[in-house]
Parts: structure tokens; sequence; C-alpha cells
């Protein structure tokens, strides 16, 4: 079973396949569009951050592509760790990684001082190390790069998460899903339409756990929006918000599935 | 009369403050978080762009500071230029630009094989041009820099537009004021939160015209929201729905405004 995931080997989507699939083969890709266009069995791209919201890049794709379909939900903690090929921290004087990993370690970084290196990814920086270098990368790249771990949660917010979707070959209905996703797809705007919208689920009984917007990329102020409902074995009641939504606006079911929350 | 943009100059904040202000001494900053502490009687931040959405930064400190006012708004669209200090396409051999901008231009950088290097502006880019390199920025950058506009509007996309906030210090009520900004800050979720929300909005007869979700940073779904309000004259509609509000959550009033779309 072939899996693409955002590579290089050891990020952060990388630990989420490792946790979701007990064997399978990791496709690794450059982008979150390439790994969703990647002829694989499933795909795992990163949704939600509880730091930085939502991933837009993979929101987007979600409205270009017919083909989605959203199948499983996990959710994992970033943990961020100083790993290096140096043994203690008294050797290192520079330290390299993704610029939002560098941000979210910042009191860490302000004990030490340490020359601050950039790279494109966590995993990409553990993967590069030279004398005197350090990573700020996940367990996962520092086990498959052969590094010591020099500290561990280095993070200033222990809080954060990050949600990742797998995406998958539509499925038979599971009465173990519990959330549904989908995109509400409104032609322009009008006084009230997003309150409207959203009346077709409280008006039904159905409870909204989510609610994104984006430019629809036509003109500034034009949204559509992302939702999740949780469904739970309310199936009928959603129906009927369908069919209430649809007196609204155009609407695109991505999937059910097992939240991980 | 001081005012704190986003510089170098010729960056698309500083074309703002030049098309809002008629007389003004800007003050050039490195960052919106910096533009927004500096000591200046006003400060533009860019706040939304047609493709790209919410601009996270300015929203997350706009929560975080208590001293926010806004009290304008400016849209300008984006356009980029192809710059330099050569005569001719033919001379051109590299293109800088902040990595958006060139991304913003791919159809066009398609159809030439320069190299691509990456600034942290584009008014930067434009500053620091070497032999042979062009950058992609605004029209203002080629002023200051005294560079040639060697081809205009190079964007993919023409409905590229980026909204700017005006803060400023607290005034008294304008009735021309149309728009109101406000913060809906709820304490945890609960459901149907959201739709009880907005129905207080809607059931005192006023439209949002704009909402957008941000994670509080405290745990992965916990969100705040920023909403905009056409109040109108419908000041006494307003009040009440203030009043409606607060019994689900607090509320940070951000300012009134001329709406500028």
């Amino acid at each position: 079973m072939k899996v693409a995931v955002l590579g290089p080997q050891g990020t952060f989507t990388h630990q989420a396949a490792e946790e979701y699939f007990e064997e399978y083969e990791p496709i690794f890709c450059h982008s979150i569009k390439e790994a969703m266009e990647s002829e694989s069995d499933y795909t795992v791209v990163p949704f939600e951050n509880s730091l930085g919201g939502g991933v837009t890049e993979s929101l987007d794709i979600f409205r270009e592509r017919e083909d989605i379909s959203i199948v499983g939900e996990k959710v994992i903690p970033i943990r961020h760790f100083l790993v290096s090929g140096e043994n203690s921290l008294e050797d290192i004087d520079t330290v390299r990684s993704h610029p939002q990993a560098l941000g979210q370690c910042r009191e860490f970084l302000s004990q030490h001082g340490w020359v601050q290196k950039e790279d494109s990814s966590t995993a990409r920086a553990a993967g590069n190390l030279g004398e005197g270098e350090a990573a700020i990368a996940s367990r996962l790249a520092a086990e498959l790069n052969d590094l010591q771990i020099l500290e561990e949660n280095i993070q200033d917010n222990m809080s954060n998460e990050t949600r990742f979707f797998i995406l998958g070959p539509r499925r038979r209905k599971d009465p173990d899903n519990d959330t549904t996703s989908l995109l509400l797809l409104p032609e322009g705007d009008r006084p009230g339409l997003l309150q409207s919208m959203l009346s077709c689920f409280s008006g039904h009984g159905i409870n909204l756990s989510h609610i994104q917007s984006r430019p629809t990329k036509k003109k500034l102020g034009d949204y559509f929006f992302y939702v999740e409902a949780e469904i739970g074995d309310h199936q009928k009641s959603f129906k009927r918000a369908t069919r209430c939504l649809e007196t609204y606006c155009d609407i695109k079911l991505l999937g059910s599935y097992v939240s991980d929350r």
C-alpha cells in the first residue's frame, strides 16, 4: 500500500502516517499539491495547527480538485527536539530548521547565542547537518538520520498540535464515522447568507465543530466556507440539512471519518 | 504626522499610506508587529488579500493588544512590475522577489528561463539589484529606486487586491462610518455557539460582511472570530446586537470606519 506524504523522511506528516498506518510504503513528495496528485493509495496532508490555524494550501486544493475523499484523521502533538551529530550543547554553534520551528522555540534559543539558519523543512535541516550544527526537528527525524537528541521538548508552547487528514478511496458508510467535512460554495454574497446557511445545521439539530473561510480568488470579500458537522447517528437530519443548504449554495462533500480529537 | 508602515520604502503598505494620507512622514518598520508598537500617530497594516486570504499576523496582534483602534480602510490593487537597472529583457538572467510575488507571476516567469532568487520583500528585492538582475515589485518601488519598468502587470491573476487598515487615535462617532470590526472571544466551545452568536446580528437586522476564525493557541479546535458588521445608521440595533452577543462571549470592539470597497 503506497501512501504519499510531504517529504523528506522525518517530517511531521511522515510521523502522522507512521502512527496511522500499520504497514505501508511511504512516497515522499515535495509539496502538498504533489502529494495529492501522486499515484498512491492514500495521501496524508496537514490540515490545521493549534497555533498557526488552517493549512490554507490543503484547503484550497480541496476546493480545486474533484476527487477529494477524506477517510481518516490523525492528530499529533508537535514536539521539537534539538538533534545533532555532535555529543553536547557546547559543540554547537549553529542551529538550522524551518523558520516556523525556529519561531516556536524562541525562548529556548534565546538562552544560547547560536547562529540561526533557515531550511525549507525541519526534516531537511536534520538531513543536512555540518560540523557544529544542530537541527530543530522531530524525534523521528533524529532516528532516521542517526542523530543524538541533545534536548527534548524545546518548544515555547506545549499545546502545539497538528491535525492531519488521510485521503483515500471513497468507502461505504461506516457507522463509526462521527464527523463529516464539507465545503459551502455560495455564488457571490448577500446580507445574512452565512447566518442562513448555518441555520440549516442548527435547524436540523446538527452541531458544527469547525468553520473556516477562504477567499474564492475571484474578488476581494468573496469567500467559501469549510465546515465540519458532527453527524453521529443523525444521518437523516444531516440529509435534511444538506437539502436545506442546497437552497443557498453549492455543496461539496469531502468525506466522513472518525474524529481523532 | 508620523505613519508607521511595513518597510522598506516601496512596499504595497507604503503605497497604501501614499494613497490614504495627503501629507505625512513614513516610519519604515521591519515587521507588522514593530509597526504596531512604534511611536507614531497612525499605523498602516495589511489585513486581507483577495488571493491569500486574511493576514493572520495582523489579526493575532489585534487580539493580543489592548489599544487597537481601526479608523480607516484602504484597498489597493496589487500590480506586479518587472523592474531593473538594465534596459531590456535580453540583459536579464536573474529575477528576485518575495516568494509570494514570484508565485503570483508564474505564467510570465515560465516564458523566460531566468534564475529565481527569493528576498524578504518585493521592495527589498528592488533595492538590492546587481548586474543582470530584475525584481518583481511595485511601480512605487521602481520610482523610488530609479529603475526601468521592463514589463507591466505581469501577475497571473488580475483580481489581486489587498485591503489595509489604518490604525490611529480613537475618534468621536462619525456618521459616515458604515462598517464596524469586532472580535468575538468565546470561552471554550459548545454545540451551536457560532450559530447562536451570529443570530444576534441577524436577529437585530445587522448584516455581517466578513467573518474569519483564528486559533486561540490554547488548544486544537479553540477559535476566536473576527467579524465586520454593516452598521450603517442602525446604531441602536447594533447596540442591541452587542448586548445579545455579550450573553455568549467576550467582545472586543476594534473600531468603526468608512469602507473602501
